[in-house]
């Protein structure tokens, strides 16, 4: 056996003996193979096992549960025995809240994907939580209808996965967060009672929202019913230049407050424009040689060696002109009394022009359309170079965003290569991804240190970070969630909350057997 | 001492002793006025008990605090005593949710009303629970914003009352519910703990959403962060007729989609159109004798001889011109990049005609605004006449909606006369406010037992309500809460959420001192 990939022990073995007759022959596993593949989500401190040929927390078993019913049957057979149950979307989650940190039962919920039930004048869908982002997209798309939420994991991720960690797509501003599109859910507690709430306005206390971002420690949450939206029928996309980051963000939330909705409004800083219009032209020219490696995605020792200097990479981007795109896209149904998508556009370009916008027409808009969700799978290549990306997204009210950006850019700078862009802009407030590479590999290759080593200096990269957040007054996390990752910050953001998120964790799983080791739970 | 008067128990005495001892001289009373002035709200079954002369449930004491920290060490107090806490706020709720069922301390909240403190960049305000609606839209006019809530209590409800109960103002279409509006409260739990949420996008479970709707039961608010928008500069009204209810509601659900957000979009059946439009001249004309009495408000015999018999009543309903009125209005600030209010409107009446929607002109929504707290008042003179007024505010999808409004019409056509309007429409769905007035004396007025009569017609009216809306998909209760009225129909709501209601209770309040009795907890 080589790698990460290890035969599972007796305790694994008897739990596959005993799922596969409760749920029948097929349901339950423990090849090597299925326990490797549910040891670890797509969170980069992960990828360094991977790379490291390990995997310190895999389950004892895999199981594919194709029902709510057999949910259930897998949760109580699991809190009788004091077991621990995982629940697995698509494995696409950055913080890790996927890893059996206990062992036990991991839970995979892809057989959870029966037909959605769309009813377009209703504008609903009624979705089983392991349907595929995409598919449903497509199925969606097939009836009329969209979801409109396009989180840059749509090819990889589940609506489970969505509500559990409160996820963002690229078209917020317009459609909502997924809390904003759900209607009412079905969720499988600790002790396998099932929980459905209303579609219709909560009376009293709202258990749909408490379960929002409970990245399963709560309750398996098993189908949903999503607001749906008649397909746009138009789109109009544009890029627009501001002098500064903050004429920018200036811009933005007089956009957002003009009661204009963008489907697309992305603010990029310096940096991050450079990366997104690099294919436009001479806009290189005045960029220094180890910044330009970074940027033009240059591999090998080119790249390690500009990541070994962090801060001095980080003070060149202060040499950079200081422009800063943003990316703006209107889409409408044509049903909108109002407006159609070229109209609002236009209305906005007249609303942006004295906040020091220059229009560059409808280049880059078209670019970042096409190329949106590239940006997912840029990752192993660079990791493959012995570089590391990671992102971090807060978010933070407007009077506090520019401080922030600062702060976390200070933080970092020793640590990594820092970029950001402001996304999911709201009435109050405003969403940064931060964009981390730093060096992965160390100076002694080959050596059995070289993995505590790299862990150390990305924790090291990421408590700056959070810190520096959470001191500037943000959210520990927009729309990736919490996992292992960042749960030692969550007691900064949460306070005296902590205790009720304990106190609600006896009552909805009181055996402690719904992804423990989670959330602080 | 005659009437609901009577003096405090020895109880009361010891708690006024130790509670003034705590807090201050003049922090606490249970002088007999006070504890009467405590014992109940505006729930119409309560002033069935004022009327009779009594008030089953008084508190032993009431309590000022002034602050958080004053709060704090009352609850503290109460918990080691296992004494109940109700919070008070302004007393206009209509569902018994402040009845002190197990007595104890009344915790009125309105000295928790220092100057809010306003930020209209950011648009938000800080703001005490204990602040009166009324008060706080004052204050915020004279710095030129406005919170955008406008319940038809404003007069006499506060914001800690509002946000305990889910309320909705009559400008909800464009500014949202008060859930909506709270981006962060601070609230102390059953132990006197302060949690306090923060004004970012939660990371992780949302505690603040949860406490929305709770009614004291899991925590007593004690301040809030509220969004808040720049004063109107401009408002345009209109009244349009639909030849039917049926063809109203598919022009509000077509209005509601169109990416239009009207301030007021209220759609009257016929009979609640009459009354909207009964100063406008020759509507009458057609009118039945006895409806008219009822209509025109006449008092005394005339009303107790046509409440005699409601069935008959409703049915002369049925010849009415089914005529329904809707009133819409738009305001804006004047930013709004896209259109101004008068645009909007004119937007909106392009869009309705092909609805069926007839023009009638500024005047009826212009007469509406000037009328729209008035509805408030008119419950003492009718109960004055021997009848009694109530209203049941509830909400479902917009493929329900016609079946509900004729099931709970169907079902309290024996007990009540009733008329409906629907409005705080939103993209799924709508709310429907029905309006029952019944007969409160009996024939044996005098007799001891009126009230056990009075009270056993008010019930059977209300069972049937109630029974009748869930079995149509109807949440509860939109906008007024659940208190000790609807409770025993919480179980058709929440289902398997009950228990985790319960275990949430055991949770924020083990001691059960938090408003005992309510929400079945």
């Amino acid at each position: 056996m080589t790698g990460p990939l290890r035969a599972a022990g007796p305790r694994g073995r008897a739990l596959e003996r005993d799922l596969s007759a409760l749920l029948g022959a097929g349901a339950a596993s423990c090849a090597p193979a299925d326990l490797w593949a549910m040891s670890r989500d797509c969170w980069p401190r992960a990828l360094l096992w991977t790379k490291a040929g390990v995997a310190p927390h895999p389950p004892d078993v895999v199981v594919w549960p194709a029902s709510t019913d057999e949910v259930v049957r897998v949760v109580r057979f699991a809190a009788e025995r004091g077991v621990a149950v995982v629940p697995f979307g698509a494995g696409s989650g950055v913080c890790g809240g996927v890893v059996p940190v206990k062992g036990g039962i991991a839970l995979d919920l892809k057989r959870l994907s029966g037909p959605p039930c769309i009813d377009l004048p209703g504008r609903t869908v009624d979705v089983e939580t392991g349907m595929n982002g995409q598919r449903l997209e497509e199925l969606l798309s097939g009836a009329g209808a969209t979801l409109g939420h396009f989180p840059s994991s749509i090819y990889c991720s589940t609506v489970g996965g969505w509500l559990a960690a409160r996820s963002a797509g690229q078209l917020s501003s317009r459609y909502g967060k997924i809390e904003d599109m759900v209607l009412a859910i079905e969720a499988v507690d600790g002790t396998g009672e099932i929980l459905r709430t209303q579609d219709v306005p909560a009376a009293g206390p709202d258990l749909l929202q408490l379960l929002l971002g409970s990245e399963g420690t709560l309750a398996i949450m098993t189908k949903a019913r999503l607001r749906c939206w008649p397909s746009p029928a138009a789109r109009w996309m544009r890029g627009l230049r501001f002098r500064s980051v903050q004429e920018g963000m200036a811009g933005l939330r007089a956009l957002m407050r003009s009661g204009l909705r963008p489907a697309v409004a992305r603010l990029y800083d310096p940096l991050d424009t450079l990366l997104a219009v690099r294919s436009g032209g001479d806009a290189h020219a005045r960029v220094p040689e180890p910044l330009r490696w970074v940027v033009e995605g240059a591999g090998g020792e080119a790249l390690r060696l500009a990541l070994r200097a962090p801060t001095l990479l980080n003070r060149l981007v202060e040499s950079l002109p200081g422009a800063s795109l943003l990316i703006l896209g209107f889409e409408g149904d044509g049903s909108c009394a109002s407006a159609d998508a070229r109209e609002e556009g236009e209305l906005a370009l007249r609303l942006l022009a004295p906040e020091g916008a220059d229009d560059l027409g409808p280049a880059p808009g078209e670019k970042w359309l096409a190329n949106r969700y590239k940006i997912s799978y840029r990752q192993s290549p660079l990791f493959s170079a012995g570089a590391f990306a990671d992102t971090m997204e807060v978010a933070t009210t407007w009077d506090r965003l520019d401080a922030l950006h600062a702060a976390v850019r200070g933080a970092v700078s020793p640590h990594a290569f820092v970029m950001a862009h402001f996304s999911h802009a709201y009435l109050e407030g405003c969403s940064i991804y931060f964009t981390f590479l730093g060096l992965a590999e160390g100076d002694t290759s080959g050596d059995p240190d070289e993995l505590e080593e790299a862990e150390g200096r990305y924790d090291a990269c990421w408590k700056a970070a959070l810190s520096a957040a959470c001191d500037a007054g943000a959210t520990l996390s927009h729309h990736h969630g919490i996992g292992l990752h960042k749960q030692v910050f969550l007691p900064r953001e949460h306070g005296e909350g902590m205790r009720q998120l304990r106190a609600l964790k006896r009552a909805f799983d009181p055996r402690g057997i719904l992804n423990p080791g989670k959330l602080l739970l």
